[in-house]
């Protein structure tokens, strides 16, 4: 008999429960999925939000009293006549070892719900509605860009100096607007723009790469969006065109090559050595793109040099770089869902550098 | 001799990581501890940033070319001759049984670093600063319910109905625009305010409850502030003035009697029976309060009817609530640091329920 399924964790943090339960909360909840049915026990301060909100079979009562989660599951392990779980492999090891004493706990795959990472036509809507909100957050950044002035290098717009912060705040607003998290959006400028996970701070300048990424969460669907383009403000410098044109060779070269069947890898050393053939054998220095769904980065969590065989049903996105003192870094990312025979983008935003 | 400390986590969701290297990264990194020296191991793409950003001795490259990350800490571990090590409890089971093929492992105190609990006067001051910034965003709040309009029992802002969305919008873009994380505020009216953590949603009305709850968390020192507040637009009804005196009255009992060195047991014990002297046997539904640091909900997790010895230097919430059909919640909660005399709250606000 196949063993029962088991995940005690926030929700928050474990999107395979958010996939099978489709619900929320600040604190752990614990969930089992047993012959074929989902029940949900929670706490009394969540179990009436959970009966209108959860996708289970049924919404328990977690029983209370026991002051320790383990003895609380064997009494409901028991009472189901269930001695075999499965659980997710990054169950806290503490609860695993405290369930070892009376049943037997085996790993489940990661995800845990591999289905999740094959999106159904509706999940890719979610998507592709979460990607077109990313690109009006990134028309709103662009668009401020251009209407700023150009002073000694400086951006001013609306009187002040433009700076990371004013232009993440406004890229947030409008996020929030839509009903979307805005996390903590990438305006990254010169030599913050050389790091890929630095947010960026202080005066955009012009004449250098600003790198803006975008990657909010619908508060609705909870799927991401994800997008990232590269501006310069003012004419670019001849070398910063040609690493631009490198990129974005290599990405579009990607968006028409990638598809189901491949091997994630073979796609990444394609895209590395478009970028060194143009004359950049430096500085790509991270994966060619990441899954997307309910997390922000899932299975395939890096398409690099690993093996990873991509499955018809994948969103990830495609965002090739080049990152080099002192110009900065340039990256650009769409988000693509695959079949067979290809990839199809999901929402579409030009890709231009410089901003005149 | 002490065994070696690890953590292999995401610093988005492990605190302890936070609180001993001061680092943030999207994914996970991996940490040491050994002979009282800090080292990060971080990725190509983090090294750079890892070492301007994080309070650790030394930030070294994650050994690459092994694909499993079990491979990679046994090279480490052996080039320090460390065979036994200590994790947190909630680290990966699934890690955990491959690293125990070769090292010791046991499970570590959680939190991981119990130490993080003790705020020291300068983490005191940052949650205070937290805290100044959420009664901030209430005034806001409270502002704009008090510019509205009553009309059929709706509350019209600016000519429009103002609903919970419109008001945790507001309430966000405040608490962005003072680089805080506003997460989800709560703005609860009637119905939903009857259960804690529906967010609320539609339009607020007037003679009912409006719960708003405001956790932000500073993106600078990363701290949370977190307070509640209870207004009723127009005249209470008689009885939801009751039920507010009377959470008011534990709450306030609570603020000046809360102490370390007490059980939580007790305090929350004694704040359920002032409600059930003012007439209110049933109905309060969740703990006294919680621990409140770098995690929304730390140690004590509740303040409740377990056992918990509350310790000197604590910041812990005190909210008491009452919930009843159908005239919905009431929630009234502030911070406070503990000493063995007493607790100190951080930040004021008002305590009134009506906005007439």
């Amino acid at each position: 008999m196949r063993p029962a399924r088991l995940i005690y964790a926030n929700p928050k943090q474990n999107s395979d429960l958010l996939y099978a339960a489709h619900f929320q909360a600040p604190d752990p909840v614990l969930f089992l999925e047993h012959q074929g049915k989902k029940t949900l026990f929670l706490s009394p301060l969540e179990i009436g939000r959970g009966k209108r909100e959860a996708s289970v079979d049924k919404v328990l009562p977690l029983p209370s009293g026991s002051k320790n989660i383990a003895e609380v599951i064997f009494v409901l392990l028991k009472e189901r006549r269930i001695r075999s779980i499965e659980v997710p492999p990054n169950t806290s090891f503490a609860l695993v070892e405290a369930l070892k004493k009376k049943v037997k706990v085996t790993a489940g795959p990661f995800p845990f719900y591999p289905k999740r990472l094959i999106k159904t036509p509706k999940e890719v809507q979610a998507l592709l509605k979460a990607q077109k909100v990313t690109f009006g957050a990134m028309r709103l950044a662009e668009n401020i860009l251009r209407q700023t002035r150009i002073k000694k290098g400086l951006l001013y717009w609306k009187g002040k100096i433009l700076t990371s912060e004013i232009l993440r705040f406004q890229i947030s607003v409008f996020l929030l607007e839509q009903d979307y998290n805005p996390l903590e959006p990438i305006v990254a400028c010169g030599a913050h723009s050389t790091d890929p996970h630095d947010i960026g701070s202080g005066p955009l300048r012009a004449y250098c790469p600003i790198i803006v990424d975008i990657f909010p969460r619908s508060r609705t669907t909870l799927f991401y969006g994800d997008a990232t383009r590269t501006f310069c403000r003012g004419p670019a410098p001849a070398k910063l065109k040609k690493q631009y044109a490198a990129v974005k060779k290599a990405q579009e070269w990607a968006l028409k090559n990638i598809r189901a069947g491949q091997n994630g890898k073979t796609i990444h050393a394609q895209v590395a050595k478009i970028m060194a053939d143009e004359g950049f054998p430096k500085g790509f220095i991270h994966g060619t793109g990441h899954g997307l769904g309910l997390d922000l980065h899932e299975e395939p969590v890096r398409i690099s040099g690993v093996d990873h065989l991509l499955k018809p049903g994948y969103v990830v996105t495609v965002e090739p770089g080049l990152y080099l003192e002192p110009l900065g870094g340039v990256r650009i990312e769409d988000v693509v869902t695959l079949t067979q025979t290809g990839a199809k983008v999901l929402g579409h935003y030009p890709k231009q550098l410089e901003i005149l």
